[in-house]
């Protein structure tokens, strides 16, 4: 198909495509003349994958770490999963007391050595936002996040499809990013359900 | 203590804070001269609150929206945990079909009646994003998610403090918004403790 008909099936502005392709997050079509390209079902489902990227919040440079992992898949799954989780980890600067996330972590059975160094400084990150804001998560909510997301992440690892290379990555990556915010809605969800439920017993 | 006081103190920029002031996200300190103000520790509180919020991605009106619950809290509990909830819910414009979120909301245990329409429509949004970049949830993974996460809204609202309606507004508001971090940085390093678990036993 040409580029306006990719644009029609993929709903993305031809700009936009262009754009991707001068950034080459897209790959070339195939050159039907000096001016015009052919593009196919590979092109709408690759802008299908950019344009969700892009609405979870991923920016440019995780889109083409994202595309990287799935264009080059690593042999090892381990480092299959690592390199894709770690693709849509945001990377966090500056200094980072990393005790009281390695304690987290040990806390779900881990250790520092199961994950990258990017996602144990998210944590670190996470908790110094919550200190600066002088907020303290209770222990027995603390307690729950651990034990319940342990549980999460053991269900997602348990689906990952054995079919082939490309959909385990395509699974990992698009799963970690873009059910981000899924979780996020859903815990919302659920805070309302349990405060209804709190409320309406009682009055 | 004068504004460079509380810029120390508080580690934003002067500029920062004559800007939320304009914005009328901070209360104005005492004047002490025609061109001088006194700032107290209720400041300081206020500059992390916003700081944070800012950190974990809220947007200024979102901002606004929590300094107004935290200014005017509403007098039923229910009223209050939903508004504070609301308040850094993001707004989704648009069309959405709410089908498959109400079922997910249904098979928690809840109705699109205990919720605020906006966190309906997030669900909504989140699921429509996903179907755009061709990804399936599991359905096993889709059931750990709406069991677990329905365990952490529970043990969420079960610790909101009663000792006054301030700390309450304090603990959903923040809550609700500042431990999104947390709680996606968990849930990545869940997947890799998972997947190093899993491939270590292996090999």
């Amino acid at each position: 198909m040409r580029i306006s008909e990719l644009s029609a099936e993929s709903g993305v502005p031809v700009a936009t495509i262009k754009y991707y392709l001068r950034e080459r997050l897209l790959p070339e079509g195939e050159r039907t003349s000096p001016t015009q390209a052919s593009y196919g079902i590979p092109h709408v489902q690759r802008l299908g994958v950019i344009r969700a990227l892009v609405d979870a919040g991923v920016g440019i440079a995780g889109v083409r770490k994202v595309i990287g992992v799935l264009e080059e898949p690593p042999e090892n799954p381990y480092d299959l999963l690592g390199a894709a989780n770690a693709a849509v980890t945001p990377v966090v600067d500056g200094d980072l007391d990393l005790s009281a996330a390695t304690a987290l972590l040990e806390r779900m059975g881990g250790s520092p050595a199961d994950c990258f160094p990017d996602q144990l400084r998210a944590v670190a990150h996470a908790l110094a936002t919550l200190d600066r804001a002088g907020f303290t998560v209770p222990p027995s909510v603390m307690d729950a996040y651990l034990v319940h997301l342990a549980a999460i992440g053991d269900a997602e690892l348990a689906a990952t499809p054995e079919t082939s290379m490309d959909d385990a990555v395509r699974y990992v990556v698009l799963g970690t990013a873009l059910v981000e915010p899924l979780v996020l809605a859903l815990r919302r969800v659920a805070e309302q359900i349990a405060a209804s439920r709190r409320f309406s017993a009682r009055g």
